[in-house]
């Protein structure tokens, strides 16, 4: 069976794979102390143009965002998000288990737009009773959007704008930032991501590692005893050097944007075929999730020879479907797929 | 300075300042295991038609809400309300600092309705995700709610029925209950809320107690160890019997409502003044709040001579205001309020 | 029946009761932006020699407790307390409610000396695991301790250098602080105990007033929008002058001094009889409450005549017994109390 | 240089590198349905004696506990264990950070005796302020011990007799629980802890594998939407078969029980080797932990050459230290470092 229901279907890619079966029996101190994970960091810090940030490896997504999230915020303080943003709605509510409201705005393409924002919170303010209600602390984006839309360079700084009018920390959902950073529309880089935001994470889960992400706090100041709220949270893994050993090898050589940049190439073929065949696009986006209309029968007989994702009712008669590439997806099974639509 | 701002401007009904002058050095038990918490408890259980209710004062609107929530979910639980049920935002975040999600569903005047709480319902079990979500396990709401509307004992009883087919709670924040009761629309009594919530509370603060809130909870097997979870909350008062003599005194001789029907009444007549003054009415209520859409230059020079609530915004030159009676409120005030409009 | 069981059996001292019956129906702005609270605000933080302290009033004592702590800490902070503070047993885990693990540490005679503190804090430094700990983030106090016992001031100054000296905040629980200020063996003053504490509280619900406790910030900048996280922990009374009323009074012409100071004078003559008959003290107490041990028998007969605190199992054949006296309580009663011995 | 600081060292056991290396670019679908996880979960199900059970594959061992423990208390409840408890001291706080307390008792050798938890229970509800106070909900053991050392089938049977008397939840936390099950001394297997204990967890990072703790709740209902708060608590892995292959391989002929073994003997043979050489032991551990007090100056020359952990201070000069032996600990190491000593 062809399938594309997610980037995440495959163990990892043979480079990581190659790196393991390397270390065999050596010993390594836990919890990060290891030379692998000072690698990582550092190659990490590097191409973020931050050669000081705090860069902590985590093992999954709604982890990370749980633990950063709540280590940024004050406790009387709330995330703005969109509410189409996982954490506002995928993540079984693992912010609230924390204790801060998401306060979910409606985006336009999976976007939360600065002056939508700014709107907000300008009317936040006025309200005389204000002191009552959940302080915004934090606004939550997610790039590539869950809808695999970008934010432009233009949109981020707009957003940091937002931020410092209103002295709030900027987080980045990076669970697929691989995808955007090597999207060709992307006009920004990891240095701006860096510059712009308080807090991060690279996704490797998504983007060809076995797991695990890398927390990236450009300014180390910001969270003292972050390790302590790792532990805390339960997040910190006791052999470190597993992720260490990956994201040293996704950061070495250019592998992680590789990686990506092939599962983005797979899905630029994948939306010329469909749009030669005339299909509905949900939303145009340019990296590695493509989303389509699709009439519910016809939906209902490609499912028994092709896995994809359920994404959303569009009407009685037509769902929204999502077909996703990876690192490995190969050009003749995109072939495959568009001879079954 | 006329002042129709809240209906809790006044310290307490003289009927309860009176007995609390009658009681002088006498010594009580505290955390009420004292006669006057006693009496008032069986008085309400049995207003109530549940002689075994389990009954508990509170000290607040918010410290009762978040408690009985979060008494009633499980920890990876959600609550839903309509969004603007107060908990959803002017709670400073009390539900989601104790861990649960309020999941906000679009209202119509204020009002969840049955039919689209069943909807949202069945839509999330339909989605194969959706043990990734936060869990629903109750549905908040407010009677009256923040605008001062009315569900029907037919409205409610369609809640309760979507609550019975998804197993879910019902909890009913009654923080201004008595004007509900006692409203000329209302079709429903004390005995109908005890019959179709799991919890909820009759409010005291807003209709002439100096303050306090009691907690009812038909079926006492529901909350064991409740006293431990309001000693957890902060939320028990050592001198209980502070808030025991207040809610015997509301519940003898039909004090309660008495106190809230008043309030009814002199809303009536502004109701019937700015009609007749031609007012537009944002929304049309049956209890002791009512709001008007007024321009804005008007409400300023009105500001001056009169207290009242702003509400929100209606449009760049209009604003939607409110003005709220109390048991304390003089027939003779309201007329020179018709005055001055 | 004679009771000594506690220090709140009495409603509140008639000066209190008179303000209440004076304001009628005057109406008052909620949520403590009335006059009475602002005049109390002021008067007490005059009285700590902190005139931009900030003053907020609270219900109760572990409402007080968990949310001062809880707005004091990081997140991945716990509390430093004596294994007999009020927190560590009583309060129904509302620290770790509120996610702070509370750290006990053995006191002597209801104390925590600086010297096992400062030796805790270096073990914990010195342990190469630390950040896999709980970081102490703050020491709790209680002036007097649940054992009616003082710190002197050079104890509480010695506590204070070792907050400094591994910059911990210091905190101090005054749930019954007048009988510590009034005590004959105090060589602090109010004034002291706001230049050594980052937070504390003057109790009211222990020494004459309805209900209510003055949390007293002496740096108003380190609890940026404690209004908010008052409200979001359910701790905002609605009515807020009931609060500011009490506490203006009782900092009114010394009375919250005087109220005190009768409850230690006739715990002082307790004493002075309970020696002369020969009785065992548990603990040598300068404040109002004392502590004896008594033989079981004997205990089971008093217990018919008089109320009195059950504290301890001593032995197989003794309990430890504690009498509280109040402002309220009369010499004759003391009397009566000892000729029943 | 030799080193024998902890049992997680190594990345993994061959057997289970090997099957990863051949599972290449094979799709699996996410979150734990895959055919690994499901075979892994029958397999240790099938082990366990409980045919039914939930087994679920989570990834570290701190996450374990505060997710389980969290799941199998209500909200008021605290959880009793060992003030040497991995949970009392060195896991930042977690399971407070979920809400609730550590009530921490006193145990001998690491473990707590069923006569001393009776004891405190029954002190407890004696107390008659108990509903003030957290409200104990679980036992904690750990098996081995911190330690090292064992519960024996009688022991684990009283403490589960206790939590029957007092309707409290046993829980077992089993990181090294293999060592547990092949130690010499074992007069239990896996089949009564599952009998005995309403949910543990069988440690997979400190028995050999890469990572991952298989948590078995023997009656399944217990914990209903377990999944969900596995993805509440940040703990869900997004490829589960790496879990479910590794527990697979763990649980196929005995895999998991050789690796244990295999670390017992070794750390037989140094025990016999130190006991020759007339080292004190700091407690009889019949598992892969051994515990010696060294004399701090051989200590600062042994840590030239040597790995191991610090474990506490003894007195003034001298040290209490570990060595732990893993599945990978070779004879000749032993060797070595007995001529070290």
């Amino acid at each position: 069976m062809l399938r594309f229901d997610s980037d995440y279907l495959e163990t990892a890619a043979p480079e990581i794979i190659a790196r393991f079966s390397k270390i065999g029996e050596e010993q390594n101190t836990a919890y990060g102390f290891d030379p692998y994970s000072e690698s990582a960091a550092l190659k990490i810090a590097e191409a973020c143009g931050k050669p000081n940030a705090l860069v902590k490896f985590l093992v999954g997504g709604t982890q990370s965002n749980a633990l950063l999230i709540d280590a940024l915020l004050k406790r009387y303080e709330g995330v703005i998000a969109a509410t189409t943003g996982h954490i506002s709605l995928h993540e079984a509510g693992a912010v609230e288990y924390c204790g801060h409201k998401v306060i979910a705005l409606p985006g336009q393409e999976g976007k939360l737009h600065a002056a939508s924002v700014d709107q907000y919170l300008l009317d936040f303010y006025a309200d005389e009773t204000h002191e009552h209600m959940t302080q915004p602390g934090l606004i939550y984006i997610s790039q590539p959007t869950e809808y695999g839309t970008l934010y432009t360079k233009a949109e981020l700084t707009a957003l940091r704008a937002v931020c410092d009018r209103f002295q709030l920390k900027l987080y980045l959902d990076g669970a697929r930032l691989g995808y955007a950073l090597t999207s060709k529309d992307a006009d920004f880089n990891l240095e701006d991501i860096a510059a712009l935001c308080d807090a991060f994470y690279i996704g490797g889960t998504k983007v060809g590692a076995l797991f695990g992400e890398a927390a990236v706090i450009p300014d180390p100041q910001l969270l003292p005893h972050f390790f302590t709220q790792i532990k805390q949270h339960g997040a910190l893994l006791a052999k470190g050097w597993l992720l260490g050993l990956q994201f040293d090898t996704l950061f070495s050589d250019g592998l992680y944007f590789r990686l990506a940049s092939h599962a983005n190439e797979m899905a630029a073929i994948l939306k010329d075929g469909l749009k030669e065949k005339g299909y509905t696009f949900y939303i145009d986006s340019p990296t590695n999730q493509q989303f389509i209309v699709m009439e519910n029968r016809a939906m209902a007989a490609l499912a028994e020879k092709v896995g994809f994702g359920f994404w959303e009712k569009y009407d009685e008669n037509h769902t929204v479907i999502r077909f996703a590439t990876s690192w490995a997806t190969k050009e003749e099974d995109i072939k495959k797929l568009l001879s079954f639509l």
